[in-house]
């Protein structure tokens, strides 16, 4: 590593700017020292889940604690990561912190943090050998393991070997591959940057494969509880938009699958179901819908973003049956897998799949180099230069091991239970479900959608809680999606507390519906 | 934050497993440091740009060190950073040592790394206010920041103000935005992987523009010289491939790419042009490219992925002259910039430009939560969950200043100007060009391609140095990408020693060529 000083780069000066080499650790330790402490104060100053104040207040404390973005001459590392890691920390929504618990956003593991920094001060990039020789080696490993989580060779799908399965004889388009002479490879994965990114490949694995057969263009078939992504990766893609099919009951029926592919009239048709809905947790079906996929000759994605990891407990991935007869799955590290985002999977049952996405430059993989044993790595990614984000993942499975990762999966399960125990049995509350996944939804009783959402935010604004939101079964709920473990005594009490005071809050303000706050008729799960 | 045990999840036993929360910082101290010193002991091990042996002998050493992925039970969070940490640093292709210099793979920065490990502990998601607050903001400061440097609003493009500019009065399309009423709202920038994925989104918003205008499908016009990501993007969005002018000289010339446009018969076209080609750092002449451009209505993208950073330098930000007359600019902090992977953005000269990203999820942007105040984020990315890899950018324009900055991309050129120096007065070697940017060519004189390409590899597989490879001007050539902005004394004329000894060793042994190596004309820069 070069020993030059660059004005501001070090402070005080240290062995030198670069995270790499040697040298690199020694020119690390202090300033991550600053970090750690940065992030310890600003936790402590900001004493709960989010910053009080909303928008508005935290937009003005950013701005007035940035001032100029860019100066002329710099303040040096240590003031500049004092600052703005200490101003990050003290406006996070923070997800380690029990009442921040809207979203599918992960407290992540310590052990996966200190992994990714390897990631970042080394540096690899995931596109060619010569940057990431045992990076790209590891990864083709973990990917290896976590497809054969998904699809394991016990229990694959009869219908796509050799005997007809017993919803008859029909093979599905595109399995052969775009060439059309090769045979099934074996399970595969690619690292993704999440389920959006998964449910693009998917789709376009399914428009390429409909191209290479010919005829008519791609028919994107999924639920109306499927992710936005879905949507938008048909829009990206130049696709035409889903065919969505109502899911009254928050899940794809195989009855309602059946009738739309039946009316698909011979186009190709991709069917994209869900293990875990965003709004609720709910899991498709997947069984009835691989039978009912498979009488069709469709494709099948799966988009396990939330579900996914279930996989690693024999106790829950029952709830998943199915799963291993689709023909790409997407599933996330950063949800539960308690990774730093990101940490997303898609996996394919026939690695042979993924031709498709073989890609050549000559700079990175030219056919000589290729010939004389340099892999090929271009093929592994719709993006060129990549993060290692394996190794975070690699570290995880590896410390935990499978039942270190089951017990995190099933006691996270466990503690959305025991909250539903306690929203089902407090008058005040209507519970939208018993929990699929980890998503808990309520409501507060008699009262309007607008009080609902009104209730977040001034939950939000106040810097109380982080809750979410769903609209199911035709109300507005409040949303818990726990990623957390443990739900230690008296928490779930406390936040049903919190969540009263704020709905008795925007009630006296006459907030929500206008103004106007009307009793309404209970809205139980249809 | 939750004081629970995960069996293998800590050890030796400690405040938690989750870097977030008031304790995070406790529980990532002792794992931080087992992770700097297993980089510090990979690096020593390795003592070298790479390891020795080429991809069999690091992926067999990968495979017997890891052994099994996923054990049923977990080794620990020591064992597993030691193991596989230690691992990838010792089988990393590292950009901090001097003779690892293949690629647009730069050594990063320590500040950059350590403030990484904030967003990781943090872990907000971009993808919603209530899930990064505060990051949310900075990231709307960070990417205006980096618009205006790229567009200053003085020195804008005449021809798309009030006035019609000397190219005359034809307007381009697009510019109104895709509702065909609003005006222009100032430049804009969003946060992208790298250049491939601004690259992706230079067309989509071309696409776009294109479909809102209705009529013929966008046209992309690309020189040869264009990176593979334009192509690749093309057939990702649907669209036909890009028309490809040829580039004999290395650079897109006006001439060439009048006429190309003049053959489009009125389909709306956007061009792609180069800041900064992959191969040789070419330039493409943005002024006048920005003029045909402009003279023809089209839309235009440029692709300064690598050459972009030269905006922070007042003396060097010339080279990039008509980049601010451009529609989008792609550039990457993770190249001239120092950041660990992935630090990309797109900058768009009018931020209405990105109204087509605009994106609907009721969980995370409902209407009546926008009406309320809470920003919506979700039109500023592709992807839903996204890492907050502003708050590294934000931090290092801090702690280096615009002069730090201009510094350290001012000394890179002047070093890779030193590099081609000694390569010009070497006899052994011819070079290609001057470098434009940082990138050096040059081959071993008198011997074929084969020979130039047999000999990297030769220094890759032996250990000795990653250099890459470059077909222009039609020879292969060496390549150096300079990303550290120091040479010192001594170390070219050591490269160049390996270098000969490697075409030696290749030449002994008949390799290259099927085993004949025969003389062959010198291949200077047509």
């Amino acid at each position: 590593m070069s020993a030059f000083t660059v004005e501001g780069a070090q402070d005080p000066p240290g062995p030198g700017p670069f995270a790499g080499g040697a040298l690199g650790s020694a020119a690390l330790r202090p300033l991550l020292e600053v970090v750690l402490e940065a992030l310890a104060s600003g936790a402590e100053q900001r004493g709960g889940p989010l910053p009080a104040g909303g928008p508005e207040r935290v937009a003005d404390e950013v701005r007035a604690t940035v001032g100029a973005v860019l100066r002329e001459r710099g303040t040096g590392a240590r003031e500049a990561l004092e600052t703005l890691v200490g101003l990050v920390a003290r406006g996070a929504a923070d997800p380690s912190e029990p009442l921040c618990a809207a979203h599918l956003h992960c407290p992540p593991l310590a052990l996966a943090v200190a992994a990714d920094v390897a990631g970042s001060a080394v540096n690899p990039s995931m596109d060619s050998w010569d940057q990431a020789p045992a990076a790209s080696e590891l990864e083709a490993l973990v990917c290896g393991e976590l497809a054969r989580l998904v699809f394991p060779a016990e229990g694959g799908p009869p219908e796509r070997g050799g005997a007809p399965g017993p919803e008859g004889p029909k093979r599905p388009w595109g399995s052969e591959g775009p060439s059309g002479s090769e045979g099934p490879s074996g399970p595969d994965a690619l690292v993704t940057s999440g389920g959006t990114e998964g449910n693009q490949l998917g789709l376009l694995l399914g428009r390429e494969a409909a191209r290479a057969r010919g005829g008519a263009p791609l028919r994107v078939v999924c639920g109306a509880n499927a992710h936005h992504s879905v949507g938008r990766a048909a829009w990206l893609l130049g696709l035409a938009p889903p065919v969505v099919v109502p899911t009254p009951a928050g899940v794809l029926t195989a009855g309602a699958l059946d009738e739309e592919l039946a009316r698909g009239g011979g186009a190709p048709a991709l069917v994209v179901a869900t293990a875990g809905t965003t709004d609720a947790g709910d899991v498709d079906p997947l069984p009835e819908l691989a039978a009912v996929v498979a009488r069709h000759g469709a494709r099948w994605h799966v988009d396990a973003a939330y579900g996914g990891p279930l996989v690693f407990s024999e106790r829950l991935r029952g709830r998943l049956a199915g799963l291993e007869r689709a023909d790409s799955v997407a599933f996330d590290l950063h949800k539960l897998g308690w990774q730093p985002v990101a940490a997303g999977v898609l996996a394919v049952r026939d690695g042979a799949a993924l031709r498709p996405l073989a890609h050549r430059a000559a700079y990175l993989n030219a056919d000589d180099d290729t010939e004389a044993g340099l892999p090929d790595l271009l093929g592994r990614s719709l993006r060129t230069t990549r993060r290692p984000d394996v190794l975070k993942v690699a570290v995880t499975l590896r410390a935990l091991g499978r039942s270190g990762l089951a017990a995190m999966v099933e006691r996270t399960c466990a503690a959305a239970e025991r909250l539903a125990d306690v929203i089902a049995e407090d008058g005040r509350f209507s519970l939208y479900a018993r929990p699929p996944l980890t998503t808990v939804l309520f409501r507060p009783r008699g009262l309007p959608d607008a009080v609902v959402a009104a209730a977040r935010r001034e939950l939000l604004v106040g810097g109380a809680a982080v809750l979410g939101r769903a609209a199911v079964g035709g109300r507005l709920w409040l949303k818990v999606t726990l990623l957390d473990p443990t739900v230690r005594e008296g928490e779930p009490e406390a936040l049903l507390k919190l969540v009263d005071e704020a709905v008795a809050a925007v009630v006296e303000r006459g907030a929500g519906a206008d103004g106007a706050v009307a009793a309404s008729a209970e809205g139980e799960r249809p």
